[in-house]
């Protein structure tokens, strides 16, 4: 791809052949590539062509090959709110990967654990990226933008129920934020946050050489 | 009005001298009478009938008479995220005025100024009921919900811009808050949140009686 | 949990296993732990773990362990309109009873048999707080608010079909409700006004102490 | 036009002189013509050509003529809540005028004031039809039509603020009505609501004749 | 029930013992009952306890009894556009076979075949009410309100796709019809609407008498 | 402009001076310019610097320079529903005139009026393209649809009230509609559907050749 | 049909039976039929009363029959942005294969693959009509109708998710393109794409007769 | 504030007097302040304090003293699709003079006039992001996206007319763009994007420090 980042599919709405079969392509002349959105049933097809592909189940993420090291110098933090905002973190934890950045991991810190949270601050600041996933009301990247100063890309998620409309209130509560300088990207867009965050540590790569 | 508190008149709508002529024949047999939603030009219709009325310009309010002093023991805190938001709040304090119960004015303390808020923690801790008004992303009443264990009324507001839609937003935030047992009331509506506060200050009189 | 209410696991999005997990741990050092929207599978997980556990099945809750009795003097009616919304109520109801305050059920009191709800109305007038809870068109809380003068919580339910836009209709029509001073928690949330209500009934018991 | 019943004029968006020259046209032809939606300049025009016009202000409609006499026997019910759903209110009645069925108006008769509407069932009892508007939440209709066994038509109005969106709150209650039979027509749309009372009183004179 | 046609469960989210039970306990003091939204799994529940019940598959209603014979002189026609909309034109043709009102089935007389429905335009013309179920853009209604001068009552349906929004597309349509007079219920409510035809037939029957 | 056509200004959102100098700019070399959304104001600027400038009120359109005649030989038929309508259907004839495309205008045959329109069904059947432009429900584009077999686009309009949304109510319908093939641009554009239009009668000039 | 294009079945919402019987009928004065939305299942019947039927499987069709050859001289360009918008660019291909228009297939050019779309201009340039089906982002008919200048016709698709609404964001993208002189059909409706494709050929068609 | 940017007022919804009194304070103890949102009476009352304030009449900004030169070395390049974009365009030019960060305009390459774009990708590809303001369809930032690798923040604006929805389409086009890792902001939220641009380039500077 045109940035030097795996090539990515999208797996959803396509036959595990189709899946295996593209990957398998990409593969060819690619040192790694990414299938998200993908089933056990995706999986099967892929490793059957290519028996050394991984499958990252919380995910729903197949990778094939090795990321390349020249990013490992730069650190994204994904923080998720909730439990059942894990699989979105997830798929942007296996996304950065696939890319080459370190990651940390912050889960199950939203505002009922805050103080959770707080624990993680210093190492907060240690990132070039944070990216901050809730559902419910979605005011947790409001409260992370307002305790670190690098860059903060908010993912609403789906989870939740009633006057949610599957992520339409956290989506726009995260647009409206206070904590001026978030960005935000799709309902449950895990991978799209990613690679997000992997321009700018590119960005930061690139400005250093 | 049935639960004792002064009887209230909704000015949207109607013109000065349906508003004056309404709150002077009240008045003749209430000893406090409340108009929201008032314009100046309402004002001056009710005090060419009765010169003793005071307008509440920043509330939009006017009165007529004097509170009752039965529940002056209680006391609300009313908490407001920004400067904008201050007419919905002063809408909520000048109807709790109106019906007799103490109320402190915590204004200022959005996301952006939130170490304000933590200066006020322990007078908000002594109120019986807080009501938390917020526009933009509607986020503070969760905050202020996880600070103290009384109820506490949410209040989105109208201010805001662009995918903020007129209230929407703040409004499903607060709807969706992890801060359970957060109640919300309509969109701008301080009045709302008054009476609904007044009612539990009643409810905890009428116990102790 | 700060203000000495139960903890509660919210068990939508989460394995049998990860609540039952969850909830052994709580119970180690709390005398009561009360698990939401669970299922007949997430209460066998559970079970195992924990015999004693009960299953409270119309509510989808599980309990473990039994309530303080500070606040057994309050009551909170929980009214419903039809038999479509019981397990909305039942959930407040089992809130309710796990944070040890007593509990009355009014159901099935809808528009269709409004003169059902007149039969209670002294008994409704001896609550502390009144839940009520209506999916369709939602205009219960409106009548129950004009009837009783203690604090009202109203509960949309997503009981409805066509314009109703899975509870949206009676979410719109409690937030606009004439009867002034009635509050509102998301679609379908009992336990919300369950928690708002024993946050109500604890203010009122601080108060007195 | 095809159903006896007078011609109309829709006259938002056309100019004072459009209507005035549609008036005076239908006017040689037709025994009676109605404007809706006009205002005072509307009038003014009219009143150039034909001085005998009359103007209805706050109904905001203009006629030309009298009415037929072969409806007066039956009588058509408008039922308003507030102060501010009069004008809807006042179009249903002007129009009912021009068709020559007998109205009766009940306004003032909202949630706040409903033993005022119990103070006219009886006569509420002796209508045809009844039509029912409100703004607000909209419950009104819901309530009526429990009270009477006649056809009801029910006007959702665009009064309110906040989460009542210009009217699809009341809009939404009542097409989700407990009440059944219940139909609607557009918010603040009493022309119609009046059209359909005056369909079905000439359904019951086709029927006797 | 108050108006003298039949009562009626919904048996939306009630278990089939819970419809059995309820009908059978109407049914000792009722002439007829009459279940709507019933599935065959209802059905068999109801049969047991009342052998002598049937079943309406396509409208999925189920009913115990005979209806009364007092309006079998007044004829309602259901008109339904389409094929797909025949389930909720036919539960409005079972509620008014309950109630003991003639009925005409005008079917699949939508825009694609609209010379059909001019092939039934005397016989809809001797109707007191005229029913018209409509799905996709929901234009019928405002062709037949048109063609006939008797009260016309609009039913949409969630038939459609896309921009359809499950029936809104066609609420919409006949909230803003063009032939006025014309009043709507609650997408895919035909049991509503037989309900506001029926009151209109009983209107009729009344001022006779 | 690439395909033949004049160039187009949208001066909503520019200054008269902005407007003034892009058309004096773009005529130097074209033989005709265009301006939609022109007020009065920005014509007079135009008029300053162009003293041979035409403004077409009622399209809120200014031209400058004359059309080419290649594509006269065919036919547009423009065909709106109701009064309001028309400042929409004159965009579109003002548009199609700068084309240089032959026009026919037919006006005022909305439901209300449907007989007006059989009487131009001739005419309408020699047009190469129909454009049908519609507020309030937008039925008359399935009705137009269903009596010429040529290419028919539909153009809501924002006119109408109440659950009108402000043009979404026509938009949906014609998106719906069950006459096939009908295609739809934005509420109130009615520039677009003549270019639209145009690129048609193109396509039929260009295989011709 | 009207205008000479082969009859067409929806069978979404019928039965097998129903669906078969119908093309059966039409098949014995009809030299093509058509079914979309049609299942495996609705085949089955098919093909046991004509079993010259054939089945489009990723297009959901079936067909009887063969196309008239008199609008073989016309090419229609189908035009498709991902892999998953390919059923509903097939729907749109086998409709006008059923007419007797020449297609052309480009799919899998989305912005992703925006450089195979440039490698296809030539072609598309020879087309009369181009059609472009996007999910997504839906920005696909934009750049398309900046390079082609006859006409295009844009069919958002309901393939993405979260903010994606079902089809809603490509719709409304469609709706605003700059790209002036696009037209749009319903989410997912590549049938009706194909028609007001088809109804462009036939006016060429009939011009040049 | 916190991370060494200038402090920021936002002046809708507060007095002159009020931005006056704020901004000055501030100044006392900062090198640079700014004011969004503020018309010529904000700043009359703003240069009355201090005389040396500048007014940013496109950007409606107001700004006192100068900003830190410690960013300078980074560059943000600005894009905006079309003429009436360039207020939002402005705001974020303005906020990131006062950050000290070095500006690019690229202004008026909307699709209309892509060629335009291509012109300035060399110069775009040398900054370190690029903020995309549309209006319309808001389809540029994909397109851009696709064309720079360095980090793409994209602002939709309300500038637009009917199915727009005040930005409404744009917003979801940019949440749902295929060019993968754009990040959004709110509708007409040139600050929010300058500050998060902000965000990125002292994250490169603090790495590389
Ligand atoms: N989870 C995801 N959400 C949104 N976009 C994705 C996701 N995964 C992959 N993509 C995008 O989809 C493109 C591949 O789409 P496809 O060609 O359909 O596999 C990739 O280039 C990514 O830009
Ligand atoms: N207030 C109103 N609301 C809705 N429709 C109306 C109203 N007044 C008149 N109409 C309808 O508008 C038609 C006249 O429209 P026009 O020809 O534009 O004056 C009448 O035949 C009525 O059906
Ligand atoms: N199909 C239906 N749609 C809407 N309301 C219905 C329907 N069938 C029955 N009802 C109403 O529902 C009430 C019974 O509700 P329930 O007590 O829950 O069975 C009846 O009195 C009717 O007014
Ligand atoms: N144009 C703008 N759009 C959104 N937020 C803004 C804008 N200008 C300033 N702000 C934010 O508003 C805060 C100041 O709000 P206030 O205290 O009401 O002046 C600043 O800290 C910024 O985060
Ligand atoms: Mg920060
Ligand atoms: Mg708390
Ligand atoms: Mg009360
Ligand atoms: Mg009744
Ligand atoms: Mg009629
Ligand atoms: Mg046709
Ligand atoms: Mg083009
Ligand atoms: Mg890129």
């Amino acid at each position: 791809e045109r940035n030097g980042f795996p090539e990515v599919i999208f797996s959803m709405g396509k036959t595990p052949e189709q899946v295996a079969s593209i990957m398998n392509t990409i593969y060819k002349h690619s040192p790694i590539v990414l299938a998200t959105r993908a089933t056990q049933e995706h999986y099967k097809a892929v490793q059957e062509l290519n028996p050394e592909a991984m499958y990252h189940a919380i995910a729903g993420c197949i990778t094939l090959g090795s990321p390349s090291t020249a990013l490992r110098p730069y650190k994204v933090s994904i923080v998720a709110a909730g439990t059942s905002d894990i699989p979105v973190a997830e798929e942007a934890v296996v996304t950065l990967d696939a890319i080459g950045i370190t990651t940390e991991r912050v889960y199950d810190v939203g505002v009922a654990g805050i103080h959770r949270l707080f624990a993680h601050i210093e190492s907060l600041r240690q990132a070039q990226v944070v990216i901050v996933i809730a559902g419910m009301e979605g005011a947790l990247p409001s409260v992370v933008g307002g305790l670190v100063s690098c860059p903060v890309i908010a993912v609403p998620t789906s989870v939740g129920y009633g006057a949610h409309f599957q992520g339409l209130a956290p989506l726009l509560t995260m647009l409206n934020s206070c904590a001026s300088g978030i960005t935000v990207v799709n309902i449950d867009n895990g991978f799209g946050a990613a690679i997000a965050a992997g321009n700018i540590c590119k960005a930061i790569h690139n400005f250093t050489d």
